[in-house]
């Protein structure tokens, strides 16, 4: 058997854990796979850089020529970021019958579906396990572990730096701004945390398990995204003496094969096990039609759980190239992609809201959520900060979401309503 | 592509969920496969019985050569149970190049190790991933999703029955007895329940999960075992007061090559995942030296998710046969089996006795100890029942075996020590 040959784009701290992973597991490797690996060539921006790790100097390139038009090249491993240039780069290196291993998110779920199309036509394969959950191979236990399930729900806590700054906010009752800061200096937040606070990372990630978990193309634009940054010390509180836990967590759920996906901050039983997942942990919560709950726990980035993942996914790309089966992993979108209207997504919701403390407040805001059919589980009433106004904080029975929307509407409309404080989903009761 | 046929041995809760499932799912399973499955056999000990589904009478037989001396069958389904001659049925089945699935735990710890020689001698697969934890495809996980790492501990609740024991006993404030009692009343417990709370079922998975994951031939008999029959509310209160809970934790871990797997009741600290996993459920705790830690949570047994894993294995083993690769998956063990000394097996250990409460007991039993080099995290000293004894509780740093058991001997010794009540391993707290 011939060696195989990979060409690495991007040499950071993931492509540095790559090639030690590759060098220090060697012998391990080539006794599952038969045959030996060889790092060819590495796409960087300056091959003058001091590096970490032992390199050939020949390997490294700034011209992505050397590796997408590279004869030699069976393999490229994709680890240097970016969306639109890099989508140009493999979309080459499939016309060139080059597979493709990758743990770009952001491109995945933008033009994941177009490259799976494309590596399909050309009999290569994309895999991008790492692209999700670094250190948790959900995507292939979705793909295989319960190949003979359906999966009517996914709840994920899939972004390691919310669900920090959540677990510190809860546990040292910090606000989000001292905890963002913090975790800014400790390197968990990016310095333009945007797309992590704002919940869009993981709304990628929750975009790429939909489309395999439903077998639907699911856009990042069908998913209703809200992040944690307006979260407050009194939300958590409030939650708290409920019994409730707040998680920024990814939904995607199916019935009658119509699909809700969600990134919003949730309310979960304080003994839900996603609720017990601290720090920069991730985990996905799995509900299959026969298998029940199974939950998949690890740490959701660092370079080594993320390299490690990768060169899982390469392995896999290699036997299928032995096997003469590259392509086949590939499952089209079997079904019509269907959303769920509002009056069609059910869930729990957590409304607060500051009323002014007079006769009749409370009959008015129950004759609202009466006239919306909205019933509750748990009622919390206390002085606010205020003397003429008090906090009302409610947990509904399962209501659709036109439900809130119009109670919501109504309650603005009330003289007697101050303010809707903030309004949660609370999920993970059933 | 001809039609897969199967023989299935056993027609109980998990045999009915199987022939359900590849009938309610039986286009998706040929869209994935790309080509039919179809039961040709099935063996039973009563073929008039009444059924709860839809059998072709001709399928039923009470002759195991039906099956197994069947030229028309391909793979065997194998949920009867029972391990000499079941081993003895499955062995003629691989002679007569049958593939083999099956969930029973009970035969593959004591002959998987054969059983899958003899598999690979005749080209044969046999895949057993329903027999570890039903829901959890723990053993496909180790063996793909974790190839480029090495497994360096794993720690497992592996028993549904003894995990909602100690689950119901730590919240209920329930005793042994009692719970067993109610458990077995709910079909939770065997009426002869010594297996499962004993620990010798947990030592069986145990067993399957170290041979994959340590690629080690290690038999039960290396399994050092102790059940929860002993454990009292007065173990799980000061555990509690401590901080930990206890749970009946299957453990194996390997230092420089030397392995150590055992099945004991286990303090773990309060906040450990594994702590929170409560009732039937049942999860594995992977230690890998690159992804960190990872976990993988779901129900232990019940027929669907054990129906839905053998169908899953049963899947896979189809695709090896339709690439022509079986038996290819088979590792054949790579390191020669070394088991560590008790001097060389570390935790933390929990330790309680009754002393007689006067001058200088407490320097003796600390003298003891500061022979034995044993230093201690947290200690409890509270008044015993009797007026002229007092209870002490200690949780020493990580000690070797050798150390705790020359430490007891030495303490037994002592006219001060009235009792050596309980001692359990801490761990988690790496």
């Amino acid at each position: 058997m011939r060696e195989i040959s990979l060409g690495l784009c991007g040499l950071g701290t993931v492509g540095t854990g790559v090639v030690n992973i590759l060098k220090n597991h060697k012998e391990e490797i080539k006794y599952k796979l038969g045959c030996e690996i060889a790092v060819k060539k590495i796409l960087v921006s300056d091959i003058h850089k001091q590096r970490d790790v032992e390199i050939d100097p020949n390997w490294l390139t700034t011209d992505p020529d050397d590796l997408v038009n590279n004869e030699e090249i069976d393999v490229i491993i994709e680890v240097m970021g970016g969306i639109e240039n890099t989508n140009v780069l493999l979309e080459q290196a499939l016309k060139n019958k080059k597979h493709i291993v990758t743990a770009n998110k952001d491109l995945m779920a933008v033009h994941g579906q177009k490259l799976l199309k494309l590596a399909k036509e050309n009999n290569c394969d994309i895999y991008y396990d790492a692209s999700v959950a670094g250190g948790i191979p959900i995507l292939r236990t979705l793909s295989d572990g319960l190949a003979s399930d359906r999966i009517q729900k996914i709840m994920g806590i899939v972004n390691g730096t919310t669900n920090y700054i959540l677990t510190k906010m809860t546990d040292e009752k910090l606000d989000f701004e001292v905890v963002l800061k913090e975790a800014q200096e400790l390197g968990f937040a990016e310095a333009d945390p945007t797309s992590d606070v704002e919940g869009l990372d993981a709304a990628r990630k929750m975009t790429i398990l939909a489309n395999l978990a439903f077998k639907m193309e699911i856009s990042l634009d069908d998913v209703e995204v809200s992040g944690i940054s307006n979260i407050t010390q009194e939300d958590i509180s409030f939650a708290s003496s409920l019994g409730y836990t707040i998680k920024l967590i990814g939904i995607a759920s199916i019935n009658n094969g119509k699909v809700e996906v969600t990134v919003e901050p949730t309310l979960l039983p304080q003994d839900h096990p996603l609720a017990l997942v601290k720090n920069e942990y991730n985990a996905v919560y799995v509900y299959g039609e026969a298998v029940g709950e199974t939950m998949f726990y690890g740490p959701g980035a660092g370079s080594l759980p993320t390299a490690t993942a990768i060169v899982s996914d390469l392995m896999e790309v290699i036997k299928n190239i032995r096997l003469g089966i590259s392509g086949n992993a590939y499952v089209s979108p079997q079904y019509k992609t269907q959303l769920k209207e509002n009056r069609e997504k059910y869930t729990s919701r957590f409304i607060r809201m500051e009323v002014y403390d007079e006769a009749g407040t409370f009959q008015k805001i129950t004759n609202v959520f009466s006239e919306e059919s909205v019933s509750f589980a748990k009622i919390l009433q206390l002085p606010a900060s205020s003397k003429e106004t008090a906090e009302i904080v409610m947990v509904t029975h399962k209501i659709s979401k036109q439900q809130l929307l119009n109670s919501l509407d109504k309650l603005k409309g009330l003289s007697v309503v101050k303010d809707i404080i903030s309004y949660y989903r609370v999920d993970g009761e059933e």
